[in-house]
């Protein structure tokens, strides 16, 4: 199931946009999880949405185990802004996955994570970000990042 | 809940790259979905991923219904290459969603639908994009689109 | 796909404890909801436990348009105690289905709600039910189901 | 979060059929599984579905680790008759949670899994069963359980 083939064959992208997959020593940290009978779609492979799920999911454990996202009374909340993901090879329920995390820039109210999907491979199934804007829960309007959360995220760059 | 004070409050990308939302007119097909208690997360809003859902759901949907998505049997079938999601304004169950949805590029092996997302509200809640390359269902590789695609892929330019 | 032909052939319920399929006319209450892409499982046909995701949608959204559910600061909450499922017949995305609901028993402090999932054929693709339990949020101890609820109860009986 | 008090307020069931929670004693096999964020609700627990989710993975993954369910072609395929789940505690993302299984009844065309989920606690915060009628992938008329099936099934009584 090489794609190298895609190369030439019309994509839309130029060359040197496209996005290539990349090896684990390109991510500082790795959580594994297990796959579930549903996240394989009618071709036998996962559905392409179940990767998002993964990367909330790893996102998400990091901050909580950190103790920087709180769901109770929170006084700043991470709002998803933007996502994406590039899809370079299939997975199948049930292997299980292991998913690295970079922190790939931190602004004033923003933080970009950068994610890879592996399954058994030395190279990325599929890699993907998520743009985190921080807002006030009740009004919504961005705030800047907490000062805790900062310097957790300088560990991930 | 208006996010207009994100422009200078130190998001990454330069200001006129920064996606923004549309109005109906920009999409050239609609199509009306439940949304589901599990939609929600902790937050009370539809979780980030589920938009994802609705993206697979209604461009598939469009291509079953127009006999161009086989799943006994297909001669082609349409991976995801690449999706993507900018989120503008936040949405819950129990409201129905109103996703809209135009090609934006037909290559000789892909396509590119790009999805916005409707609650009540004039503007997109969010929107996306999705990229199929269609392969063949044994060795992966890229195959032309089949010209009955492109004909309906054409109707959605 | 009819499956009168399961009574002779060694299920081990009773002939007469086993669930039956119902018409419309047992229920009191419909509600038409859209699939999705990923509600298929790789056999074509809905997955058991997205009919799951139905009934918790369809009972909620009925709570919540009559204003008996309360998301934020609920002073009673219902918790799911029991939930069951007979499977008679496949579905498959993309079609509609359109849920039936009706109210059974409503105890001291619990309810149980029984569900039909209907897609073109006159009788149940499938049937359920819910038991919620109503408990103080914080000590989750019983309480009596409030009367707003008790009288919404009472219409679907 | 004890439910104990629930034995005396008004519960519809008589005491004696109440389902009661397990110990880990009383199940074969265990199976650990990830939580996803998705997996909480607006109330900050395990979604009631998502149990499902888990039994349908356990039960699928030993059979497919077995080699008694073949994805591609299969001669026979075991449809879900009949889902049930009782639930004794909450659960909550980012936790680990271990489902326990063991075979009930093997009939001649049908096999009822019994599941029971457990979290940090020693005793199940939910148990339930599955059902699967194995059947003709064509005709969906019953068959008998194939051979190399029940041997394996033995093995969890």
């Amino acid at each position: 199931m090489h794609r190298a083939g895609w190369q030439n064959r019309g994509m839309h992208f130029p060359v040197h946009d496209r996005p290539q997959p990349e090896s684990r020593v390109a991510y500082k940290l790795f959580k594994s999880l297990t796959t579930r009978w549903s996240d394989n779609d009618v071709f036998g492979h996962v559905n392409n949405v179940v990767y998002y799920h993964w990367f909330d999911t790893v996102v998400n454990t990091w901050l909580i185990e950190n103790r920087v996202l709180s769901i109770q009374k929170p006084t700043t909340i991470g709002l998803v802004a933007e996502t994406h993901c590039n899809f370079f090879e299939s997975l199948s329920y049930p292997q299980d996955v292991h998913i690295g995390m970079r922190v790939a820039h931190v602004g004033t109210s923003s933080v970009r994570y950068e994610l890879g999907v592996f399954g058994e491979a030395v190279r990325t199934a599929a890699k993907g970000h998520f743009v985190h804007v921080y807002v006030d829960p009740d009004t919504r309007r961005p705030l800047p990042l907490p000062v805790a959360l900062i310097q957790l995220l300088e560990t991930l760059k």
